[in-house]
């Protein structure tokens, strides 16, 4: 999408030299926008590692990428194949719960493992880094196309005055390559001259709401007003959220999702109060393996120092400062489960469908 | 309450000058544990005006030994009226919307307007002062009395485990002279040796559970562990809350609750999971003429900036961080309405009602 009206991914090769890969650094966003170069597959990890770039599909994106180094630095060693593997494994283990990271990783070495010569390879490798991408990118304009179906309803309903979409947390394009699952549909009707306006959620601990999707949002051009995570159900009770679209980290076989913290309080209020609550995400999303989302769905617990320390811009240096007495105790879960019967609709890249088994089937027949 | 084993109230007469005005410094709380003396009334305008001192009961009783200082000056003037109702009116005026301000400064000037010689008039003052600060105090105590009752039922029921109880914002002893609101029936059931614990909510954008609530606890060794305001409905769902208790700005005649902005959010919650959700109140809360809380409540609105930067303590200084783009909105609203449908019951220093019109006013029958 747009940084002041010039159009960036999130993740891309250096236009002057091929061999070095850029992206935005999200580590100082909202207060700096710095283009962050990786020369080396160490550099690839940290950048994971550290969280410069984060969000599932945008590290699955940058995990190709750095696959496309590795096989550049392994050309120059005696043995192509194992620093190849050893890259593999480092890259993979970056972080260690996001599955688009060995997806992207594992689809990279079936690419690369052929009898060609090594100049083969490295093209090879660099031609499937950039389909990732550009598949990530297609799969997020996709939800953009079908949701955006959903927004325009609702502003011809209330005869062109604002659209109010409330979300919680980064489901933007900061999260992927470009476009975002739960922001894509909400750039599409930008793009189209319908009159939104969006609630941004600043979710805390981590301020992704305040940090990222606030940012996105204020360099497209796109309307929006960040709110205390508290204030929704306020908002809602008084007609002025007119849908809820968030994304997910994963979802079940029947529509349970789990998303950042907090999102479950939002789908009770959207449900309080009669308001459409949908879940945008590519189809990778989906864990066919599971129904019960609450019971299977593992939930990670993060650092209390998330909880207990804040951080933003202080004096022009990016500082923590500490909120609570220093000898109270903190918790710090990063996920709650929405059951599907809160959720209005799944928006995904084949369409939309409702939160149940059925549904979601006929979307994705080859998953029966 | 205790503070390191000693008792302490949030605002009493200094034990060496009677006519100097203790406070807690609540300002620079939890980081910093100061009394502050209170000489003068414009020191006491000031105290509640920047917030020194906040909470409902607790201005309304710093209001009260305000105008017994107001006495003392007056009593040192030609014109003792006139310079007593000038005090009464910068005092009523410190905060514009809490109601026991004005009710503390009405009390007091009917108390003082005798015939009485004028050191009769100051010793009246200080009496009415005392007077209104040991009533909220007894008050609280009550609510204490009353609610510990079902924190032994369930205490009973786990055997002993712990009883865990979620709130919202500081309806403590701070925001009170003792005991709190809320928290009342929790230091009751902690004096009677009952195990419970509790998830204090952080309470964005001000932070008074993180801040203060944490602060009370820590100080009179409740156990408790603070938690981004998204957390509570995850913890519902499994299992691991057994109650909810918050305090209210301000109850209707059917039991509608104003309360901090985010409470209507916990009170859904509840109602998914089957929590009881409880509503801590002395009965001055009740606003006797109303009975639809999300029509007649006004909700205040307050500062962006509250939303936008968030203070503590960096390099053992207080400081202010910038969390969102500096061009992104934002708003602020102060409260939300939870409806009476889903609160479990009312818990005043009468006894514990329904809240419903029918059961409030078999407690406050000189009411219907």
């Amino acid at each position: 999408m747009n940084i002041n009206g010039k159009h960036f991914r999130t993740v891309w090769l250096n236009e002057n030299d091929p061999q070095v890969v850029n992206i935005i650094d999200q580590q100082i966003l909202p207060h700096r926008f710095v283009i962050k170069k990786l020369h080396t597959v160490s550099e690839v990890v940290h950048a994971i590692h550290d969280m410069h770039v984060r969000g599932a599909g945008l590290i699955g994106a940058t995990a190709g990428y750095g696959m496309y180094l590795a096989t550049i630095e392994a050309a120059q060693t005696k043995s192509f194949d194992e620093h190849l593997n050893r890259s593999a494994k480092e890259i993979a283990a970056a972080r260690p719960t996001a599955v688009n990271l060995s997806w992207a990783v594992n689809r990279q070495l079936t690419a690369i493992d052929t009898r060609k010569p090594v100049s083969e390879k490295i093209k090879i490798a660099r031609d499937t880094a950039i389909a990732i991408a550009d598949e990530d990118a297609e799969h997020c304009r996709r939800i953009g196309m079908h949701g955006v179906k959903i927004i325009e309803a609702i502003s011809k309903k209330k005869n062109g005055a604002p659209v109010n979409i409330l979300t919680h947390c980064n489901a933007g394009w900061l999260a992927f390559v470009d476009y975002g699952s739960a922001t894509s549909p909400v750039y599409e009707a930008y793009q189209r001259g319908i009159n939104v306006h969006v609630w941004v959620d600043e979710t805390r601990p981590r301020n992704q709401g305040a940090g990222l999707t606030a940012w996105e949002l204020l360099n497209h051009g796109v309307p929006h007003t960040v709110i205390a995570d508290n204030t929704g159900g306020h908002l809602m009770q008084h007609g002025m959220v007119d849908m809820v679209i968030t994304g997910a980290d994963r979802v079940t076989r029947v529509g349970d999702a789990a998303n950042k913290i907090g999102t479950y309080l939002k789908a009770l209020a959207a449900a309080d109060n009669n308001i459409p609550f949908y879940i945008a995400l590519p189809s990778s999303t989906f864990d066919w393996m599971i129904s019960d989302g609450l019971k299977e769905i593992p939930i990670e617990t993060r650092s209390a120092d998330e909880v207990k320390y804040v951080e933003g811009l202080c004096d022009n240096e990016i500082k923590k400062v500490l909120i609570t007495p220093l000898g109270s105790e903190a918790i710090n879960y990063g996920f709650d489960v929405t059951p599907a019967r809160l959720i209005t609709g799944l928006i995904t890249e084949r369409g939309i469908c409702n939160a149940s088994e059925n549904d979601i089937l006929q979307l994705f027949p080859e998953k029966s």
